[in-house]
This record gives C-alpha cells, structure tokens and sequence, in this order.
C-alpha cells in the first residue's frame, strides 16, 4: 500500500509521490515491466487528486522511469540497479599559493605592479563597459581594432611587419602555442632552446610533435645543431634568452634565418616576450622585421608589462600557417573576453601603453642598475647576458653548487632561484653555481640589502 | 670615404652613423673581419664629434655587428647575406562574418540578447573594476569565490555534487575539452554521440586520442555499441542530445553510469549545455548527481545563458583526473581574465544569475510554445525531442531531403538549418528530411510569419 510519507511535506503533493514511486522502482520494489495502478485508482487509495497523481505520473514518463502502453496503463521500465563499485577517494585538497617566508623575494615572475596605471585602466573598463559591442563576441582572431592598435605598435615598437589580418589575439602565450600545436602536422618536430622559458613544449609532446632540445650557446641556438632534414618549428627568445639573459646577435640572426629558407617546412617562432625593456642602446629589431620569407611566427604578450590578470597575448602568423588556421577556423577562438579587449584596445589607442612602457623602462632600469652595481661590488658575482628585462642571471664564484647557493639564501631570508628548472633533462655543468634573480617587484632599498644578506650567506 | 647622408637627417647624428655603418655592413662593402677605423681617425675623417662615434660603435658592438678585439679595435663580424628565397604570397583576406540575406533567421546558436540584463552587468563591471583583485591572477583552476557560486547553483539547480576543489574555470567548453584532451592519455579513444554538438571531438583526434563515433537512438548512446575494452572517455549531452533534441532516460543513464564502472578507465563527459532551459516537468538531474563512483566529467558554460561573449565554462573534474591535473599545473591556467571572473561571481552571488535564468526560461518557454504551435498546425511538420533549449529538431514529411529544404526557405527569406554537418561521416538516411530551427533570438511574430512562410515554400 502506497503511502506519501511526512517527511517530504516541504514539496507539493504530486513531486512527493513521484519521489516516492521513483525510489519504489529504483530499488525494485517496484518490478521492472510491472504494471502501474491506474491514475483513479491510485488518487482513490490515496486519497489524493487526480491532479496530483496526473503530476507525479507525468514527471515519471518525463524521465523515463515509466512508459506508457496505449489503452493499456503504465509500466515500470527496465531500469538497472544503480552500481556503485568502488568508494571515491577524499578530495585531494588544492595546493595553496606558494608561501614564501623569505623577507626579499628575488623572484624573476614578479613584476611592479605598484606602478601600474590603475585608475586609467579602471576609467576604462568601465567606458567599454558602455560600449554595446561588450555583449558580442569578436571574431576568432581577437577585435580588429585591438589587433590594428597592437600591429601599430609593434612595428614602431619592434619594427614587427604585419597586417592586422595574420594576427590572432590569444588567453595567453600558452594558449597561442597549443593553436600552433594543432595548426602544424604532427610531423613537425619543435626544436627548443635549452634551457628554454616556456614550458609550453609539454603541449607540443602531447599533441604528438618530438621534441628537439637545441644546447644553446651565447648566441642562442647554434645552426649546425638543427636536424639537417624534416619538417621542423624553432622555438627561440631572441632579444633575451631565458634564463641565460644572453641576446642573440645580428649574424646568428640571420644564420637563423637563412636555415629558415633553405628548406620548405621549416618555422622559427620567435617569443619577444619582454623585448620591451632594455637599459643600453637601442633594441634590436625583432628577427621577424628581417624575416622575408614568411618563415618567423612572432608572438608577445601583455601579462608581462601590464599585469599578470590581464591574459592577452598576440601572435603573428605567416601567410601558409594563416592560410591553414583559416582552414581550420571553426576548432578555435580567442578565448579572451570582449571586456577585456575593448579595455585593452582603448589603452593602446589612447596612448597609455606607450607611455607606461616608457615610464617601466625607466623604472626598471634603474633597479637593475642597482642590482648590476650591487653584485659587481663584489668580484666573485658577475651578472650575465643583456641588461634587460626584470631579471638577471648571475655568476657565483665560491665553489657552491645551485642547490646550496638557494638553500643558504632561504636560511638568511633571502629567495633565490635555480636556473635547472628550465633545462630539457640534466643541467650541463657548466652552468654550476648559476642564479636567477628577478628585482621586478622589489625596491632599490630591497635589492641593496638583499644582495648584502646575499654576500654575507654565500661567504663573499 | 664614409659620407653621413641626408635623408637620415631626422634621427640623432650617431643613429645615422650607426644606420650607415650596418648596410655596409650588411651588404659586404665592409667584408666580414675586415678592421674599422678608430674612433678618433673616423671621427676626424667625418667630422663629427668623438662621442657621435662612441654611440654608433656601441650600438653596433650590442647588436654584434662588430666585435672589440682589446688592444687591436674594432673588427666587422661574420653575418652572411640574408637570403631571400622566395616572395612570400599575397595575404589571404579575413573571411567576413556570414550574411544573411534573411528576412526571418531561424540560427540554432542566437540567444535572446535583448533581454540581458545590461545595467547590471555593467554596474557589476564597474564594481569589479575597483575590486583590488582586478590586476592579480587567479588561482589555475580560476577564482575560489566563483567556483564556490557555481558549485551552489549546479547543486540547487542540477543536482551536481561538487567541492570548488574539483571545479576548473576555463575560456569556453572547447579549452575545457582541450585541456582534458591532455590530462588523458593518447591511448584514451573518445566516444562521441554521433551526431555530436561539439566539434572539439576534433582536438581530441589532433592529440591522437582514437575517435569512435557512436550512432544514437532516441535515448542516447546505446552501451552495447561502446567498445568492449580499452581506455575510453565517452562524450555526450544528456540533457538534450544536441541536435536531435531528445533526452536520455533514466534507465539509460543507469545503464551508462554502470557501464562506466563495470572497468577500469572509463570516464562519461556529460556536457549541460543548454540544461537551464526546460519548459516542461522538473527538469532531470544531472547524470553527475547519480554518479557514485567518480566517473562522470560535468562540463556547462555560461556563454549561451548570458551573452556569447562571456567566455567561462566550467568542468568539474572527478577525483582521480582531479590528481592528474595537480601533477600537470603547470601546463596549465584558466585564461579567463579575472575582471570577467569577478563579474561573473557578483552577479551569480547577488542572485542576478538565478533570476536571469528564470526569465529566461518564461521567454524561452513562450517562444518554444508558439513555434510548435505553428508547426503542429501542419501535419506534415514534426517537432522531434523535448520541449527545451533554443532549438527544435523538425521533422518535414514531404519528400524533400535536407539541402532541397534549405535552399526553398532561403528562397523564401528564411533560414533553416541542416542537421548533416553535425554526423561524423555521412548522414544516416533516417534523419532525411530533418531540419533544425532555433527560436532563441526571434520574437514571436517572427516565428509565426516564418513558420508561414516556410509551409508556403515548402509546399505544405
């Protein structure tokens, strides 16, 4: 006899019914195939409407649970025994953000977020909040408008040539190389520097490309290294090396890019990823600008010199892989919210990026001036590579290996980092008692003393 | 003898040194290795000052156009002639976003974007962008306080158990699919509903994952179909089956829940795309609700409840993929900028979202009601599925196939849209003669007089 229980009184009527009948033929008490009461005699048992039973049953063939015959009634379907085969572990609860004790941070992500311009980009999200393109979505490729202010601004900036038209506005630099991992065939091996900034190899390996780790000397990778033959895309940061810091000079340039043209199916992707700071001279140009073949994939990013939250970065693409990313359009889109670009488009349009790189490039120059004569101070430091960027890579001569030159800077509250991480299998030992210290978050006064707790850590 | 030439006269004098000295340089005038003047007998010989020579000496030095022999001078250095193989083609123009010369557009993916609640977004917008926040970046897996929102929301309104541990914010449902596509080994095949909603299936073949389509029936994948062993990751849209519009019963969904767990590595990605819109009975829980053993991968966006230009999908990740995806963090971040996050997450916390969503389904369910109406009217035109979403399959019984339905209404300025593309492989001639009309951004009146205008061109 069926009963509708007290405890579900919070729900109307014919939803306790349903619950109840439903458990009824889950567990089986209600055999599967077996027939229903008819919807009057059931409400008469009950002593509930006909409405309401109208509901329940209604519910149960909305569902599935029941089906109905014509001119016969209702039945209960054949549903299995739900199995539960196995317990599911408890939650592997999420890794907290690194906590870093030390009292200066030598980080070399950090940048000095302090000095950006936070009341202008707040003035204008909140003017592209107004514009009534917010709600739509721009095509694939990212806004033309952003994508023409980012094309100006990189062939004034970096001498970069390119038509709004190859560009593709990308969720990050990591999100632009996993397109470039579906648009090239799995043949195409991706030659890396090593050690290499971007762990974006990993992607290429998993889409099935082998991955080449070139051994880079001062000048970047080393042409004959290349394999002589197949399809092949270079993975380089020309204007600073990472972590090396080295800056790769005009005849391995073009080394490079006649590689690039000797054969067909050979790509370069240049990552010009902090090419807007450097403290000496005027920058070179990016290797794209010299590249007249089409050979070069250019690409860059604004989390480094605006903020990490703002994930836009931008690729260049030639005109074979253009034509194939347009051939295969519809698997990809920016990812990058209207918001977000409408932000970034006024930002540049209106001069706030030029003038913020310009006042950064002051600013950080002056840290690493600080940082370079800190640690010249003392002769057993030698910074290494390029004066640019927001980091230095720097010789310590006193006999300690990475691991204990880190370890010994933690104990005086001083965080350093190890260039290891970056190489593709063992560190050549070369590169013994080599550290990166990043000074883009931290002020003159925290550099001066950290490379004095430094000195006194490190024996020096 | 070295002349500065005039047309340079607007950069500063040691610029136009500098510039002079590289093309010659550059085109082996001055041959490689080959020694340059001092800088005091260039200086005399130019006259200019001694300093003009410094800057442009150095700037060449930085660029490795010259090296510094000490004790010797300056020195040209090896660069090889840039070649020029082959002229790179015209570029490809960007495709223009489709035409419709339609007066009435029955497009399957508009929403009704008229009725988004714009001053609050916007309002929101403005909020979030003072929100000091707003210039960091969220944790990989996105913004705690967001994740917690929707993991209430997918709870209350679906039934999803889910810990905002287990929950990844990503820029769409196809960077969602993309990145599972690497969490999973190749040696994962992919079970797709043929036909498919989702075209990411194609992701999934590109990192070399086997691809198996799997024909559906009326309730969904049949489980006999699946393979009998190996690695599998079964793709489909429960709620709605996308495009034929049926929904999967309960008994099929036990039998699939217990086909996932009958062995070892198998997983169901259960994909709710359009689960918030139901114009009949209380809509069915998720498949993940009625999962006990950690086997189903809940996926839903907001971009087709809001407006399509809000790119956040979520994916809640069962707890042995959830590990998987700690091991391999790094390779990984949400891409979704956190100006968007914090929007998102005020207004799903202020209540905005359940609201929306609530209207929403009232102005869906009346233009879901007057198209079938419309439709029921001719005997010979068949809505096929369940009474949800913004779309309706239709069956058209006379005679003519898919592409002859099409070009008729086109004829008759109203666009209809073909279910063949979304079959992996040929259509399977039982779908003949079906054709898909969404509704969502369409007033009433325009589906009435488009509905009449079809029975018109059609014949009926």
């Amino acid at each position: 006899m069926l009963t509708v229980s007290g405890d579900r009184a919070g729900s109307p009527m014919y939803m306790q019914l349903y619950a109840q009948l439903k458990e009824e033929i889950l567990s089986h008490q209600r055999p599967p195939r077996s027939k229903l009461p008819s919807r009057r005699t059931l409400a008469a048992q009950l002593g509930v409407s006909l409405s309401t039973v109208n509901g329940a049953y209604e519910q149960l063939l909305a569902e599935g649970y029941i089906a109905a015959r014509p001119r016969s009634g209702y039945y209960v379907c054949a549903i299995d025994t739900l199995q539960v085969a196995e317990k599911p572990p408890a939650l592997c609860p999420e890794p907290e953000p690194e906590q870093k004790p030390c009292a200066i941070d030598f980080h070399p992500g950090r940048i000095d977020e302090e000095k950006f311009p936070f009341s202008v980009w707040q003035r204008l999200v909140r003017a592209a909040a107004s514009d009534p393109m917010l709600l739509r979505r721009t095509p694939p490729q990212g806004d033309y408008g952003l994508r023409q202010a980012v094309a100006d601004y990189l062939f004034s900036a970096r001498g970069v040539r390119c038509a709004p038209e190859q560009m593709v506005i990308g969720a990050g630099a990591d999100a632009l190389l996993g397109m470039l991992s579906y648009l090239l065939d799995n043949d195409y091996a991706l030659g890396v520097e090593n050690p290499v900034y971007n762990k974006a190899y990993r992607l290429f390996a998993r889409t099935g490309h082998p991955v080449v780790p070139v051994q880079t000397d001062k000048s970047g990778i080393p042409v004959e290294q290349l394999p002589p033959a197949g399809k092949i895309v270079l993975y380089t940061t020309p204007s600073h090396q990472y972590p090396l810091g080295y800056r790769m000079p005009m005849s391995r340039r073009v080394e490079l890019l006649n590689w690039s043209c000797a054969a067909r199916d050979r790509y370069i992707i240049e990552d010009d990823y902090d090419s807007e700071f450097r403290y000496s001279g005027k920058p070179l140009p990016s290797l794209q600008s010299a590249d007249k073949n089409g050979r070069v994939i250019y690409m860059g990013t604004f989390s480094r010199v605006l903020a990490p939250s703002v994930r836009i970065a931008y690729m260049v693409l030639p005109q074979p892989l253009l034509e194939r990313y347009r051939r295969t359009y519809d698997c990809f889109s920016t990812g990058v919210s209207t918001l977000e670009q409408l932000t970034l488009r006024s930002f540049l349009q209106q001069g706030f990026f030029t003038r913020h790189v310009n006042r950064m490039r002051v600013v950080y120059g002056q840290k690493h001036k600080t940082l370079t004569e800190a640690l010249s101070a003392c002769g057993q430091l030698t910074p290494i590579g390029e004066p640019a960027g927001t980091q230095v890579t720097v010789r310590v001569r006193n006999g300690m290996d990475e691991a204990e030159l880190v370890r010994r800077a933690a104990e005086a509250g001083v965080a350093v980092y190890p260039i290891s991480p970056y190489f593709i299998g063992p560190m050549d030992g070369r590169f013994r008692g080599k550290i990166l210290l990043g000074f883009g978050a931290l002020s003159d006064g925290q550099i001066t003393r950290g490379v004095g707790l430094l000195r006194q850590a490190w024996g020096l």
